[in-house]
């Protein structure tokens, strides 16, 4: 006898001879099956918890960084609200990620992905999901060509109207501090960066990739900390020439600042500065950092509450066949680090 | 056919009638039982997951504050470590919280229990947990007279500390800013505050409670960064008379040093503050705040270790004989807040 027919005997679902359907019950009868939850949620195949892929981050503790925080906020709300649980699923470094483990362990019914790397084993795995009808919902990361369900951001427009902003302000030699390359949102904002750049004339019409930008004005960093500050001494000798920059997020914009002020350059008094997230800590730098807000914690909300919906959609693979892409706007928030009067 | 014979029978220990043996295992192979991985799980009791029971905190986002994050971040290492996943149940508001409901639907294995209040509804959920022999641990609280397993920190010796330096640089007038009071350790707080002022002769040798406290030096808040903003109308009128203030944590001293700017008092310059919990928060206000760092990140991760260590015990009811009670060490940083030049 298969799962699947006992299964359908437990949801009463598809044609079912009686007999086998007696043996079914007898033997569940005998195993003292049917009070028991689990072997209920095996029966219905409904874990009760939508399951959340972290990444590894190394050296981080995750729930402390803003990105990460507001999101699992968002998505615990919303959570709690559908009456799940949230199962954590932490990558471990090294390992290939084999997603479809929880689904098939039953341990989930859906699954929200963080962090998720525009790489082809990634896809790989990501389209076995997809192939077994697992119901899954990407964050903050598009992987052109496929039809995976995403929750994503307008990190181009965000970073085009940081850019116009310092540009409106008069500045020419604008930096972009970027973020590791294999996050579509990293991509976006180099976009979003050269078209405001290509626009004021300031970048030929036909620049599209970091190799046709000055290299007095492109850094790329992992959006740590650290990473920020390790940039100050590749931007350091050509302070003279840089007047504003744009980082990629916020962190990356207060180790740069940190590490800037260490040669002596003073963030809004030598040298302009945006970041990206619009995160606590842009309110208490000094300056205060303008910065571009994106509305995670609705993100999360948003990835957890469509993709529960795909759970109760009955047919399995239903959910491969209308993807969903959302795409929230971003808003850019002034404060008093690009303020330099000269 | 009880649960706990089936489970006997697939985990193979215990007494068994041969007969009761073979009447499972054929209506196990009927169901095609053993191959699936919440089968196994049911037979062998394990879900491999560790849940995290998490407060309901209204109009925060839990993740984003320190206190859960860093605590969670722990738990998330050592979960990670151990080859586990973490399933997150948040408390709804109103909700009676049945905390045996985790255990009995097999979704956890073990569980570590964040902001439990100490009211006779959770001491009686608490202990129906303990008598079925469901390994579970607390984090930050401390259950008179029970023997639950316990990882907290000294709050009592670091708010000592935390009111002596005080009392070293030559404040009289300390008010004190508690937390909510169903919380063990903001007691711990308190009695910490009370022993210093007592061994400065400031208070009364048997003054015990708050109300043995001269009105002008006791406020009560609920950890809200607002609710710490609040106190500051009612502090204000005694501005004259305090000189410095010890809050339980940062969020509350930020509300409050907020709170109290806009009545013109300065922190730094009219009155002294020390907040509590060493958040990243404490080192970019300004000036930077003097507190007491706790190690949330190490608490949270040796609560799991332990806790994680009872499932492997065999005997279920073993861990209730033999519970720990792990007490870690609080450390003040000193920083700028209190440096008052007259």
């Amino acid at each position: 006898m298969s799962e699947a027919t006992v299964s359908r005997v437990f949801n009463d679902v598809g044609p079912m001879k009686e007999q086998t359907r007696l043996r079914v019950l007898q033997a569940a009868k005998a195993l003292n099956y049917h009070p028991n939850a689990i072997a209920q949620s095996f029966a219905r195949r409904r874990s009760g918890n939508l399951g959340v892929v972290l990444p590894y981050v190394p050296k981080v503790h995750i729930f402390s960084t803003y990105y990460f925080s507001e999101v699992l906020s968002g998505i615990g709300e919303q959570v709690k609200a559908s009456g799940y649980d949230m199962l954590l699923k932490f990558r471990v470094p090294g390992e290939e990620s084999d997603h479809s483990d929880i689904f098939r362990s039953q341990k989930v019914d859906a699954c929200v992905i963080l962090g998720a790397t525009d790489t082809p084993s990634e896809r790989a795995e990501l389209k076995k999901l997809e192939d077994g009808g697992f119901p899954f919902c990407l964050i903050n990361q598009h992987m052109s060509g496929e039809r995976f369900h995403e929750v994503d951001a307008d990190h181009e427009g965000g970073s085009y109207r940081a850019v116009r902003y310092l540009l409106d302000l008069g500045y020419r030699d604008i930096a972009f501090l970027s973020g590791s390359p294999e996050f579509s949102n990293s991509g976006d904002r180099l976009r979003g960066y050269m078209q405001a750049m290509r626009e004021a004339g300031l970048l030929p019409a036909d620049a599209k990739a970091p190799g046709d930008l000055p290299v007095h004005l492109y850094y790329e960093g992992n959006y740590s900390r650290t990473s920020g500050m390790k940039t100050a001494s590749a931007m350091h000798p050509h302070l003279n020439r840089i007047e504003a920059v744009f980082a990629s997020n916020d962190r990356m914009a207060i180790g740069l600042m940190q590490g800037l002020r260490e040669y002596g350059h003073v963030p809004g008094r030598d040298y302009a500065i945006v970041g990206y997230d619009d995160s606590e800590a842009a309110r208490v730098t000094d300056p205060p950092l303008t910065s571009v807000a994106v509305p995670f914690y609705e993100m999360g909300q948003l990835a957890a509450e469509r993709v529960l919906r795909r759970v109760g959609g009955g047919n399995e693979t239903d959910g491969a066949s209308e993807s969903f892409r959302l795409r929230l706007d971003t808003k850019l928030v002034v404060r008093q680090s690009c303020c330099i009067l000269r």
